[in-house]
Protein backbone atom coordinates (compact mmCIF):
# COMPACT_ATOMS: atom_id res chain seq x y z
CA UNK A 1 0.00 0.00 0.00
CA UNK A 2 1.22 3.68 -0.91
CA UNK A 3 1.21 6.13 1.64
CA UNK A 4 0.02 9.62 0.32
CA UNK A 5 0.94 12.60 2.31
CA UNK A 6 -0.69 16.03 1.61
CA UNK A 7 2.32 18.39 1.61
CA UNK A 8 2.47 21.77 1.42
CA UNK A 9 3.87 23.69 -1.58
CA UNK A 10 4.95 26.59 -3.01
CA UNK A 11 3.90 28.39 -6.82
CA UNK A 12 6.12 25.44 -8.29
CA UNK A 13 4.37 22.04 -7.48
CA UNK A 14 7.72 20.66 -6.80
CA UNK A 15 8.84 23.05 -3.96
CA UNK A 16 7.75 21.26 -0.79
CA UNK A 17 9.24 23.26 2.18
CA UNK A 18 7.28 22.37 5.14
CA UNK A 19 9.69 21.48 8.33
CA UNK A 20 6.60 19.30 9.62
CA UNK A 21 6.58 17.30 6.06
CA UNK A 22 10.37 17.07 6.08
CA UNK A 23 9.82 14.89 9.32
CA UNK A 24 7.48 12.89 7.91
CA UNK A 25 9.45 12.25 4.47
CA UNK A 26 12.53 11.81 6.01
CA UNK A 27 10.80 8.99 9.03
CA UNK A 28 9.20 7.51 5.49
CA UNK A 29 12.67 7.08 3.77
CA UNK A 30 13.73 5.68 7.31
CA UNK A 31 10.95 2.97 7.22
CA UNK A 32 11.57 2.11 3.47
CA UNK A 33 8.18 3.06 3.14
CA UNK A 34 7.69 4.39 -0.33
CA UNK A 35 5.79 8.27 -0.11
CA UNK A 36 3.24 9.97 -2.62
CA UNK A 37 2.66 13.51 -1.84
CA UNK A 38 0.05 15.67 -2.98
CA UNK A 39 1.19 19.57 -3.58
CA UNK A 40 -1.50 21.59 -1.12
CA UNK A 41 -1.80 25.06 -0.70
CA UNK A 42 -2.22 27.15 2.75
CA UNK A 43 -6.00 28.16 1.19
CA UNK A 44 -6.65 24.90 0.15
CA UNK A 45 -8.36 23.90 3.22
CA UNK A 46 -11.11 22.05 1.99
CA UNK A 47 -8.92 19.88 -0.22
CA UNK A 48 -7.52 18.23 2.53
CA UNK A 49 -8.82 14.44 3.30
CA UNK A 50 -10.88 14.49 7.27
CA UNK A 51 -10.31 14.18 9.58
CA UNK A 52 -7.82 17.45 10.07
CA UNK A 53 -6.81 20.45 11.26
CA UNK A 54 -6.27 22.65 8.85
CA UNK A 55 -2.86 22.22 8.54
CA UNK A 56 -0.64 19.67 7.04
CA UNK A 57 0.75 16.89 7.04
CA UNK A 58 -2.24 14.79 6.51
CA UNK A 59 -0.94 11.21 5.54
CA UNK A 60 -3.68 9.21 4.14
CA UNK A 61 -2.95 4.82 4.66
CA UNK A 62 -5.68 2.88 2.71
CA UNK A 63 -8.88 3.69 5.09
CA UNK A 64 -6.83 5.59 7.69
CA UNK A 65 -6.20 9.34 7.56
CA UNK A 66 -4.26 10.47 10.62
CA UNK A 67 -3.13 14.58 10.67
CA UNK A 68 -0.41 16.22 12.42
CA UNK A 69 3.33 15.69 12.03
CA UNK A 70 3.75 14.16 15.64
CA UNK A 71 0.33 11.85 15.47
CA UNK A 72 1.95 10.54 12.08
CA UNK A 73 5.36 9.64 13.36
CA UNK A 74 3.64 7.82 16.25
CA UNK A 75 0.95 5.67 13.68
CA UNK A 76 3.87 5.12 11.45
CA UNK A 77 6.02 3.94 13.73
CA UNK A 78 3.06 1.23 15.02
CA UNK A 79 1.92 0.22 12.64
CA UNK A 80 4.92 -0.59 10.52
CA UNK A 81 7.34 -1.85 13.45
CA UNK A 82 10.27 -2.48 11.34
CA UNK A 83 12.98 -0.10 11.32
CA UNK A 84 11.81 1.98 14.67
CA UNK A 85 12.04 5.81 14.48
CA UNK A 86 11.89 5.72 17.96
CA UNK A 87 12.18 2.06 19.14
CA UNK A 88 11.19 2.76 23.25
CA UNK A 89 9.20 4.72 25.11
CA UNK A 90 11.94 7.22 26.58
CA UNK A 91 12.94 7.51 22.95
CA UNK A 92 9.61 8.87 22.01
CA UNK A 93 9.34 10.40 25.19
CA UNK A 94 12.25 12.74 24.58
CA UNK A 95 11.73 12.89 20.97
CA UNK A 96 9.26 15.06 21.88
CA UNK A 97 11.14 17.48 24.41
CA UNK A 98 13.22 17.95 21.54
CA UNK A 99 9.92 18.91 19.18
CA UNK A 100 9.14 21.87 21.71
CA UNK A 101 12.37 23.09 21.91
CA UNK A 102 12.37 23.14 18.26
CA UNK A 103 9.27 25.23 17.65
CA UNK A 104 9.16 27.28 21.15
CA UNK A 105 13.02 28.35 21.09
CA UNK A 106 13.91 27.77 17.55
CA UNK A 107 11.02 27.83 14.72
CA UNK A 108 10.40 31.64 16.01
CA UNK A 109 14.37 32.39 15.03
CA UNK A 110 14.16 31.18 11.37
CA UNK A 111 10.96 32.92 10.98
CA UNK A 112 12.69 36.11 11.67
CA UNK A 113 15.10 35.69 9.03
CA UNK A 114 13.25 33.95 6.77
CA UNK A 115 9.61 35.17 6.50
CA UNK A 116 9.72 37.30 3.28
CA UNK A 117 11.73 34.64 1.20
CA UNK A 118 9.26 32.29 2.07
CA UNK A 119 6.62 34.63 1.47
CA UNK A 120 7.91 35.40 -2.03
CA UNK A 121 8.25 31.49 -2.88
CA UNK A 122 4.49 30.53 -2.52
CA UNK A 123 2.17 30.24 -5.09
CA UNK A 124 0.22 33.54 -5.84
CA UNK A 125 -3.19 32.51 -4.22
CA UNK A 126 -1.31 32.14 -0.60
CA UNK A 127 0.27 35.23 -0.84
CA UNK A 128 -1.82 37.25 0.26
CA UNK A 129 -3.11 35.06 3.67
CA UNK A 130 0.54 34.32 4.19
CA UNK A 131 1.57 38.22 4.05
CA UNK A 132 -1.42 39.19 6.05
CA UNK A 133 -1.09 36.44 9.14
CA UNK A 134 1.94 36.89 9.28
CA UNK A 135 2.16 40.27 9.85
CA UNK A 136 -0.49 40.67 12.09
CA UNK A 137 1.50 38.07 13.97
CA UNK A 138 4.76 40.90 13.75
CA UNK A 139 2.94 43.38 13.72
CA UNK A 140 4.89 45.21 10.83
CA UNK A 141 5.46 44.11 7.13
CA UNK A 142 7.61 41.82 6.40
CA UNK A 143 10.20 43.42 4.72
CA UNK A 144 10.75 44.85 8.36
CA UNK A 145 11.07 41.88 10.46
CA UNK A 146 13.78 40.62 8.13
CA UNK A 147 15.68 44.07 7.50
CA UNK A 148 18.03 42.95 10.07
CA UNK A 149 18.57 39.47 9.94
CA UNK A 150 22.72 39.69 11.64
CA UNK A 151 21.24 40.05 15.18
CA UNK A 152 19.13 37.10 14.74
CA UNK A 153 21.54 34.66 13.05
CA UNK A 154 23.36 35.28 16.29
CA UNK A 155 20.86 34.25 18.43
CA UNK A 156 20.05 31.64 16.40
CA UNK A 157 23.66 30.01 16.70
CA UNK A 158 23.92 30.91 20.12
CA UNK A 159 20.70 28.77 20.61
CA UNK A 160 21.22 25.81 18.61
CA UNK A 161 24.77 25.91 21.52
CA UNK A 162 22.77 22.26 22.86
CA UNK A 163 23.21 20.57 19.65
CA UNK A 164 26.65 21.94 18.88
CA UNK A 165 28.18 20.45 22.11
CA UNK A 166 26.44 17.26 21.54
CA UNK A 167 27.78 16.27 17.86
CA UNK A 168 31.40 16.31 19.96
CA UNK A 169 29.96 13.56 21.75
CA UNK A 170 28.82 11.88 18.95
CA UNK A 171 27.37 11.80 15.32
CA UNK A 172 23.44 12.18 15.37
CA UNK A 173 21.18 13.05 18.00
CA UNK A 174 19.92 9.55 18.06
CA UNK A 175 23.44 8.70 19.11
CA UNK A 176 25.34 6.00 16.69
CA UNK A 177 22.69 6.72 13.56
CA UNK A 178 19.67 9.01 13.34
CA UNK A 179 16.20 8.24 13.83
CA UNK A 180 13.47 10.98 14.81
CA UNK A 181 14.86 13.27 16.84
CA UNK A 182 17.18 14.04 14.09
CA UNK A 183 14.65 14.43 11.67
CA UNK A 184 12.73 16.99 14.09
CA UNK A 185 15.94 19.11 13.73
CA UNK A 186 16.45 18.52 10.44
CA UNK A 187 12.71 19.27 9.15
CA UNK A 188 13.54 23.23 10.75
CA UNK A 189 16.79 23.52 8.69
CA UNK A 190 15.44 22.00 5.61
CA UNK A 191 12.81 24.77 5.44
CA UNK A 192 14.85 27.53 6.34
CA UNK A 193 17.39 26.08 3.42
CA UNK A 194 14.04 25.39 0.85
CA UNK A 195 12.89 28.79 1.27
CA UNK A 196 15.78 31.22 1.56
CA UNK A 197 19.25 31.35 0.58
CA UNK A 198 20.62 33.17 3.80
CA UNK A 199 22.82 31.01 5.48
CA UNK A 200 22.44 30.25 9.29
CA UNK A 201 25.56 28.27 9.71
CA UNK A 202 28.99 28.67 9.03
CA UNK A 203 30.83 26.23 7.39
CA UNK A 204 33.34 25.51 9.69
CA UNK A 205 29.68 24.62 12.63
CA UNK A 206 29.87 20.78 13.32
CA UNK A 207 25.60 21.74 13.09
CA UNK A 208 26.87 22.38 9.30
CA UNK A 209 28.24 19.01 8.69
CA UNK A 210 25.37 17.32 10.77
CA UNK A 211 22.88 19.31 8.30
CA UNK A 212 24.94 17.71 5.70
CA UNK A 213 25.11 14.15 6.98
CA UNK A 214 21.59 14.37 6.76
CA UNK A 215 20.74 16.20 3.67
CA UNK A 216 22.78 13.08 2.19
CA UNK A 217 20.95 10.16 3.47
CA UNK A 218 18.25 8.15 1.97
CA UNK A 219 20.00 8.65 -1.96
CA UNK A 220 20.27 12.34 -0.76
CA UNK A 221 16.68 13.36 -0.41
CA UNK A 222 16.85 16.48 1.18
CA UNK A 223 19.93 17.79 -0.75
CA UNK A 224 17.52 17.50 -3.97
CA UNK A 225 15.31 19.49 -2.93
CA UNK A 226 14.25 22.49 -4.98
CA UNK A 227 15.27 25.74 -3.01
CA UNK A 228 13.77 28.98 -4.04
CA UNK A 229 16.06 31.68 -3.47
CA UNK A 230 14.92 35.33 -3.35
CA UNK B 1 28.18 -4.65 46.11
CA UNK B 2 27.28 -1.06 47.27
CA UNK B 3 28.23 1.86 45.29
CA UNK B 4 30.03 4.95 46.88
CA UNK B 5 29.48 7.88 45.23
CA UNK B 6 31.65 11.51 45.81
CA UNK B 7 29.07 14.05 46.20
CA UNK B 8 29.38 18.17 46.79
CA UNK B 9 28.59 19.32 50.33
CA UNK B 10 27.90 22.12 52.18
CA UNK B 11 29.16 23.37 55.63
CA UNK B 12 26.69 21.03 56.42
CA UNK B 13 27.81 17.70 55.58
CA UNK B 14 24.38 16.40 54.71
CA UNK B 15 23.56 19.53 52.59
CA UNK B 16 23.88 17.96 48.78
CA UNK B 17 23.08 20.02 46.04
CA UNK B 18 25.06 19.17 43.08
CA UNK B 19 22.97 19.46 39.67
CA UNK B 20 25.75 16.18 38.36
CA UNK B 21 25.20 14.17 41.50
CA UNK B 22 21.54 13.99 41.60
CA UNK B 23 21.60 12.60 38.53
CA UNK B 24 23.29 9.62 39.42
CA UNK B 25 20.94 9.40 43.31
CA UNK B 26 18.04 9.59 40.60
CA UNK B 27 19.42 6.91 38.14
CA UNK B 28 20.54 4.82 41.08
CA UNK B 29 17.18 4.86 42.85
CA UNK B 30 15.34 4.30 39.30
CA UNK B 31 17.82 1.33 39.33
CA UNK B 32 17.42 0.11 43.07
CA UNK B 33 21.45 0.04 43.52
CA UNK B 34 21.95 1.38 46.97
CA UNK B 35 24.30 4.13 46.86
CA UNK B 36 26.46 5.42 49.99
CA UNK B 37 27.46 8.86 49.27
CA UNK B 38 31.15 10.76 50.86
CA UNK B 39 30.41 14.38 51.49
CA UNK B 40 33.27 15.67 49.13
CA UNK B 41 34.13 20.31 48.77
CA UNK B 42 35.58 22.24 46.47
CA UNK B 43 38.70 22.11 47.47
CA UNK B 44 39.59 18.49 48.73
CA UNK B 45 40.77 17.55 45.21
CA UNK B 46 43.34 15.33 46.20
CA UNK B 47 40.53 13.20 48.20
CA UNK B 48 39.21 11.62 45.17
CA UNK B 49 39.95 8.38 44.12
CA UNK B 50 41.87 7.81 40.23
CA UNK B 51 40.83 8.98 38.25
CA UNK B 52 39.22 11.87 38.11
CA UNK B 53 38.81 15.20 36.72
CA UNK B 54 38.77 16.88 39.95
CA UNK B 55 34.99 17.20 39.82
CA UNK B 56 32.45 14.89 41.15
CA UNK B 57 30.43 12.96 40.99
CA UNK B 58 33.05 10.30 40.91
CA UNK B 59 31.88 6.39 41.73
CA UNK B 60 33.37 3.67 43.04
CA UNK B 61 32.26 0.37 41.90
CA UNK B 62 34.48 -2.46 43.60
CA UNK B 63 37.49 -1.74 41.66
CA UNK B 64 36.08 0.41 38.87
CA UNK B 65 36.09 4.27 39.17
CA UNK B 66 34.05 6.40 36.78
CA UNK B 67 34.30 10.36 37.17
CA UNK B 68 31.61 12.33 35.15
CA UNK B 69 27.78 11.85 35.73
CA UNK B 70 27.37 11.32 32.17
CA UNK B 71 29.79 8.47 31.91
CA UNK B 72 28.50 7.08 35.31
CA UNK B 73 25.11 6.73 33.74
CA UNK B 74 26.21 5.11 30.26
CA UNK B 75 28.19 2.53 32.96
CA UNK B 76 25.43 1.92 35.43
CA UNK B 77 23.39 0.84 32.30
CA UNK B 78 25.59 -1.07 30.79
CA UNK B 79 26.62 -2.54 34.29
CA UNK B 80 23.28 -2.95 35.71
CA UNK B 81 20.74 -3.96 33.28
CA UNK B 82 17.55 -4.22 35.02
CA UNK B 83 15.28 -1.06 34.97
CA UNK B 84 16.70 0.99 32.49
CA UNK B 85 17.26 4.45 32.24
CA UNK B 86 17.54 5.18 28.53
CA UNK B 87 16.76 1.78 27.10
CA UNK B 88 18.34 1.85 23.49
CA UNK B 89 20.43 4.36 21.81
CA UNK B 90 18.15 6.43 20.45
CA UNK B 91 16.79 7.48 23.91
CA UNK B 92 20.75 7.37 25.20
CA UNK B 93 21.35 10.06 22.50
CA UNK B 94 18.43 12.43 22.86
CA UNK B 95 19.40 12.41 26.58
CA UNK B 96 22.81 13.40 25.84
CA UNK B 97 20.84 16.52 23.86
CA UNK B 98 18.98 17.32 26.78
CA UNK B 99 21.91 17.63 29.02
CA UNK B 100 23.38 20.20 27.05
CA UNK B 101 20.74 21.60 26.83
CA UNK B 102 20.29 21.86 30.53
CA UNK B 103 23.95 22.97 30.99
CA UNK B 104 24.29 25.25 28.31
CA UNK B 105 20.87 27.05 28.26
CA UNK B 106 19.21 26.53 31.51
CA UNK B 107 22.37 26.01 33.71
CA UNK B 108 23.56 29.81 33.55
CA UNK B 109 20.33 31.11 34.07
CA UNK B 110 20.29 29.13 37.21
CA UNK B 111 23.32 30.42 38.26
CA UNK B 112 22.45 34.01 37.84
CA UNK B 113 19.78 33.52 40.38
CA UNK B 114 21.04 31.54 42.91
CA UNK B 115 25.10 32.14 43.14
CA UNK B 116 25.09 34.48 45.91
CA UNK B 117 22.79 32.14 48.27
CA UNK B 118 25.08 28.91 46.86
CA UNK B 119 28.12 30.39 48.11
CA UNK B 120 26.42 31.10 52.00
CA UNK B 121 26.00 27.64 52.12
CA UNK B 122 29.29 26.39 51.56
CA UNK B 123 31.82 24.80 53.71
CA UNK B 124 33.99 28.03 54.96
CA UNK B 125 36.95 26.46 53.30
CA UNK B 126 35.34 26.10 50.20
CA UNK B 127 33.80 29.85 49.92
CA UNK B 128 36.59 31.56 48.87
CA UNK B 129 37.88 29.45 46.34
CA UNK B 130 34.34 29.87 45.27
CA UNK B 131 33.74 33.10 45.30
CA UNK B 132 36.82 34.23 43.48
CA UNK B 133 36.37 31.92 40.54
CA UNK B 134 32.64 32.74 39.83
CA UNK B 135 33.54 36.45 40.31
CA UNK B 136 36.10 35.76 37.71
CA UNK B 137 33.49 34.46 35.22
CA UNK B 138 30.97 37.18 35.83
CA UNK B 139 33.21 40.27 36.18
CA UNK B 140 31.68 41.47 39.20
CA UNK B 141 30.87 40.44 42.76
CA UNK B 142 28.78 37.78 43.12
CA UNK B 143 25.80 40.35 45.23
CA UNK B 144 25.84 42.44 42.62
CA UNK B 145 24.96 39.00 40.25
CA UNK B 146 22.20 38.70 41.82
CA UNK B 147 21.01 41.88 42.76
CA UNK B 148 17.75 41.97 40.28
CA UNK B 149 16.43 38.55 39.79
CA UNK B 150 13.19 38.77 38.32
CA UNK B 151 14.01 39.53 34.68
CA UNK B 152 16.62 36.41 35.30
CA UNK B 153 13.39 34.16 36.13
CA UNK B 154 11.04 35.84 33.44
CA UNK B 155 13.60 34.37 31.05
CA UNK B 156 14.09 31.16 32.81
CA UNK B 157 10.54 30.91 32.84
CA UNK B 158 10.55 31.15 28.94
CA UNK B 159 13.52 29.05 28.38
CA UNK B 160 11.62 25.81 29.95
CA UNK B 161 8.94 26.66 27.70
CA UNK B 162 9.66 23.34 25.52
CA UNK B 163 9.29 21.46 28.62
CA UNK B 164 5.90 23.24 29.67
CA UNK B 165 4.35 22.48 26.05
CA UNK B 166 5.78 18.94 26.49
CA UNK B 167 3.59 18.10 29.75
CA UNK B 168 0.58 19.20 27.82
CA UNK B 169 0.80 15.40 26.17
CA UNK B 170 2.44 14.04 28.78
CA UNK B 171 3.95 13.85 32.49
CA UNK B 172 7.62 12.86 32.33
CA UNK B 173 10.40 14.26 30.03
CA UNK B 174 10.50 9.90 29.31
CA UNK B 175 6.61 9.54 28.39
CA UNK B 176 4.58 7.60 30.71
CA UNK B 177 7.44 7.08 33.40
CA UNK B 178 10.28 9.19 34.50
CA UNK B 179 13.76 7.75 33.41
CA UNK B 180 17.42 9.56 32.96
CA UNK B 181 16.13 12.68 30.50
CA UNK B 182 14.18 13.82 33.56
CA UNK B 183 16.87 13.04 36.26
CA UNK B 184 19.08 15.54 34.14
CA UNK B 185 16.89 18.19 34.27
CA UNK B 186 15.57 17.42 37.97
CA UNK B 187 18.95 17.76 38.85
CA UNK B 188 18.90 21.40 37.76
CA UNK B 189 15.66 22.36 39.80
CA UNK B 190 17.00 20.32 42.88
CA UNK B 191 20.47 22.15 42.94
CA UNK B 192 18.36 25.72 42.58
CA UNK B 193 15.67 24.20 45.73
CA UNK B 194 18.15 22.67 47.92
CA UNK B 195 21.10 25.66 47.56
CA UNK B 196 18.07 28.85 47.34
CA UNK B 197 15.16 29.90 48.66
CA UNK B 198 14.50 32.14 45.80
CA UNK B 199 11.33 30.09 44.06
CA UNK B 200 11.89 30.07 39.70
CA UNK B 201 8.45 28.72 39.53
CA UNK B 202 4.65 29.89 39.65
CA UNK B 203 2.57 27.28 41.78
CA UNK B 204 0.20 26.63 38.89
CA UNK B 205 2.77 25.95 36.35
CA UNK B 206 3.07 22.33 35.12
CA UNK B 207 6.75 22.33 35.43
CA UNK B 208 6.30 22.64 39.05
CA UNK B 209 3.86 19.88 39.04
CA UNK B 210 6.30 17.96 36.99
CA UNK B 211 9.28 18.73 39.77
CA UNK B 212 7.10 17.71 42.29
CA UNK B 213 6.25 14.41 40.88
CA UNK B 214 9.88 13.82 40.67
CA UNK B 215 10.42 15.22 44.37
CA UNK B 216 8.19 12.91 45.71
CA UNK B 217 9.24 9.80 44.02
CA UNK B 218 11.69 6.84 45.81
CA UNK B 219 9.61 7.86 48.67
CA UNK B 220 10.48 11.30 48.88
CA UNK B 221 14.47 10.96 47.95
CA UNK B 222 14.92 14.52 46.47
CA UNK B 223 11.82 15.89 48.47
CA UNK B 224 13.88 15.14 51.85
CA UNK B 225 16.98 16.77 50.71
CA UNK B 226 18.14 19.62 53.25
CA UNK B 227 17.44 23.29 51.63
CA UNK B 228 20.02 26.15 52.99
CA UNK B 229 17.70 29.12 53.25
CA UNK B 230 20.27 32.16 52.42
Amino acid sequence: MMLTMYDLAGANDDHRFSPYCWRIRMACAHKGLPLETVAWRFTEKDKLPQPNAGTVPVLVDGDTVVADSWKIACYLEERYLAKPIFGNEAARGEALLIKYWTERTLHPLITRMTVRDAWSGLHEKDQGYFRESREKRFGRPLEQVVADREPTREAFRAAVEPLRAMLADQPFVCGQSAAYGDYILFGMFQWARCVSGFELLEPTDPVHAWRQRLLDMYDGLGAKAIRHDA
